[in-house]
């Protein structure tokens, strides 16, 4: 946390967009920001790395378990039936020539499990990305100007896992650190990223997909199973990236950044009074789409396996006008 | 139409699926169809069809100006805000330095839009896929067996545009058909298949995701743009395949189907009295996966261009826990 | 119309609030504006009228054949099913001793249907009911100030149905005018409101709520019969209070007064190029609630058939926090 | 408990449906069960009692605070908005001459806060009121038979508040009762019910509409200012009518009874294995009207104050089509 001054959130926020800030970097119309990054020939790159033909599938499940527990009104999905089984059998449906159906229908925050923050996500003092006003880009009709939409058809690339769980978890003192997880708290430096993809190998570059896995979903998973529920997944403490990766996450040139938290930065934030600092930093000013919510552990898994930590990530969020975030089902094909 | 019965739908969709049930084919416990066909190998090839790395986006926009007009209580999205920007600037969110933020919530039904329908979705008689009784397959709690999260992480593979819009429009004795586009009411057949297959010297086999471009969307946008609404997209006439087409579904071994309208078969159906009659064949007995309302355009328009119609495709649907049917942003990768 | 700049709205609604504001008249903190006129004597006076018993309900329907249309994304009311008789004939809700349920949902905007403007509906260039900011009363999270709970209370008194329709529409020269109903654009003015008072008898003062009957949905309704929907009874041609009532609604103090259109006032509006201006004066300076959508028909005949107008109406809103309207089942006893 | 066999509740309940069924007694095609108690004549007597004028609403707040829990996919409320304040002064809507607007929606489970049990929400072996099939009643369409819009007229007549926990509280043996309140668990009987009405002096008859305090909403609350939560309000152990008291609720020939609980009957219920007997007898059987989770406090204070118990109780449900139950806002009028 190298020199970050604790009681001054917001002056360490500026001092740190007035080294990356993207604004005008893609013209002062631009509403795709960092995934201006990624290329065709980025695409074309990913789809060389295909080997086994296995696709992974990085969503959590979309239900009435999910971790959301009503906080700024996040609840979990409520999915109800519009026509049903026990309906088509009991003969009430009125079609004909024995033809039986069932539709659905679904009530959902757009944040409230896997997802993608949209750049109409997060403001600085009023301004979203490429310093418009925040109130001429989302109003009650939605984002008008960087709603979703605007990155539908991009975001498909090379995705590379950053495994920091498995990489330093092992040798962190801590019991909680020993089975590829990062204890909550954790503020995953840029050291501590280089670090990772040196023991991978895996190179980060210019329009690359992150997906960085912490393990604290495997933990979540594992108090599921013990009946202990979601815990404090949902917005409690968490490892996660530390403020100081701003830098990195500029110069590095990623189009799009995802982790297996709830947050994707490390909570609780590594100042005295904050509220997601980083996030004020990536979203309006970097232009940076942050992915939440992931479940990265059998891609993990695989990976581990065979050492290859690169892959086709095909993550195009569901097409909602308007929306400052999206939920998606994201594919890594490897 | 070659000797349908158009009294008789029951019959007819008797015997056709005599011919061709897959029921059993995969264990009595299969929850996948012709999922099964979708190969690692499969995808493995597909990766091998990129060359431009150009991605397009089959999504229609989700949002309220879309083609639902509430025939069975299905309604466009309705999309709302959490927190907005405006809210931001006006100070209002009690967040620390200077941070704001925007939150959405949608409620729409699962099938509003771009899709698939689930093996849930239709039965035949009380049946659903594989011989379930339907009723102990989807109630009110939603699909408890063959839950669209069966497919969540495999719905990945070579697809295959079939154009047939444009490759037989142009010879159609029509004012409609001139243009790339097949007048509503047309049924395409096994044989307009084959010769789409042969003018586009695309070849079409197991695992193969098709999708079957039939120039209506392209029409309903021109009306549209004219001001003209959606007339009847939702459920009146359209092109669409043929029912007698169950046997070349059935045979080519395809893993799933879409098509850029809204009830892929054509209507009005091709019986006196009937409704959706080839669903009842190709959903629970086939477990074929059918995709409606795709937004072919863009990516026909390119294939058309190079003469290349296969690419790597990835339609993934929302990961909602029992889902019978799920919204996609399908991805093709050329 | 008399006198009205049709080409100056916001100057005549300046000058008419000059004249009727009722801000800061029962203090600077008050949420309830025209129901403080509501009193518990007035309510002993109210329930003195009550003579055969019998209960009228002035709602609409809530469901999907609602008026709504999809303008600023208000629907009609989409109601599922959590559980169903069918399921539990079916045996799958896993209760014990033979009992089944059924459960159910609704998601509807608050102004679908029959239902209370509150009086943070609406704003006067940025200022609420009282003279507040706008931004200080609704934000995302609602209304924060005068939210609908304010009143949930208090809307029981003395309902007086003032039957315009009936009054005047057989003096109309015109054919819609004949049957108890005024045609689409006719607008009421304090003349013909006297007028209808004086030819029932009945009395306006102080703390009543007052309910005009325009016959519009008796209209629409004949039309809803014949097949031919809705047309535009949300939003469209509508006879309705003239802007020029204000002075009427401000001297006679009463408590609010609801209608049997979409709009309460008539429309189109009496200026060139205006939106409800009605409402802009009524809502945020007379602090005057507005009832919109009863259903008046079934109270209008019992009314005509005795000649008693005048009643106990209890239309309490449904308790909804923060809500800026809600949807209400009034009931008038008499 | 007086002779119940503990371990056989359907025994239990098929003996006590033997004795109370009130199947038939309003011809087969009746829709509103012991609504028919509800006369023209029973409300001029309740109109009679209104003395002071002051009315109190018998309604929770609808909002997410509630005591929702998640199960049965039962929330609370979500409201959001379509436009608010922020939007207006930021001069974002597009109105003419100053006026701004605020718009709100809502999704919630009609049975989230207080309401009204429909005849449909419970079913006996498959049957519904009246000895219906319930699978002819409630479809994934709604109550098609008795939905809520059936009674939407009735519901006003004379309440009468059984303040059960302020006259047995005292005398119970227990910390909890002392001050108005039973201890959850605790089953009311017809001896409870009787000695209440005794000591409070109010006659309980044909077509009254019975309001029954236990005083554990007084006790949740109490946790709520405490920061304690809802704890088990909405399902855990609670004070409610004893399964024995269905006779009591069949001689009396009351048209409808509500509580200030989550689920009318004692909780754990009297059985070893059981849930919500009474309801089975009650809803299908007597076609009997359950009011949940009612607000007495207030009302019970002013009653207890001057030693008068019944009012004039207006409770329509909103007018939902088909509901199984529906929210409400009581108003008492005394």
């Amino acid at each position: 946390m190298t020199g970050l001054d604790r009681t001054d959130p917001e002056g360490e926020i500026a001092k740190t967009v007035a080294r990356v800030s993207n604004w005008g970097r893609w013209g002062e119309d631009d509403v795709r920001g960092t995934m201006n990054f990624l290329t065709d020939t980025k695409r074309v790159e990913a789809a060389g790395l295909v080997r086994t033909g296995r696709s992974y599938s990085l969503s959590l499940p979309f239900d009435m378990d999910g971790p959301q527990n009503g906080w700024r009104r996040r609840t979990n999905p409520v999915h109800t039936m519009l026509d049903t089984g026990t309906d088509a059998v009991a003969g009430v449906q009125g079609f004909p020539h024995g033809i039986g159906g069932a539709d659905d229908v679904i009530a959902m925050p757009l944040q409230c499990s896997t997802q993608w923050d949209g750049l109409g996500h997060i403001f600085d003092h009023g301004r979203a990305w490429n310093g418009r006003p925040a109130e001429s880009v989302v109003t009650s009709l939605g984002d008008g100007v960087t709603g979703i939409e605007t990155v539908a058809d991009v975001v498909c690339g090379r995705g590379v896992l950053l495994d920091v769980g498995r990489a330093l978890g092992a040798e962190l003192d801590t019991e909680l650190g020993t089975d590829g997880e990062l204890p909550d708290g954790f503020a995953i430096t840029e050291e501590h990223l280089e670090r990772t993809i040196a023991a991978q190998g895996s190179a980060v570059g210019r329009g690359d997909i992150v997906v960085v896995r912490t393990g604290q979903l495997t933990r979540a998973r594992r108090g599921l199973a013990a009946g202990e529920g979601w815990g404090g997944y949902a917005g409690g403490p968490a490892p996660g990236l530390s403020f100081t990766t701003a830098d990195w996450l500029h110069r590095t040139e990623i189009a799009a950044i995802a982790t297996d938290t709830w947050g994707f930065e490390v909570r609780p934030n590594e100042f005295d009074d904050a509220f997601q600092p980083l996030h004020q930093v990536a979203i309006p000013h970097l232009g940076l789409f942050l992915g939440e919510m992931w479940d990265l552990d059998g891609l993990a898994s695989a990976c581990a396996a065979d050492g290859r930590y690169d892959f086709l990530l095909t993550a195009a969020p569901l097409r909602v006008t308007g929306a400052v975030g999206a939920p998606v089902n994201p594919i890594a094909l490897r």
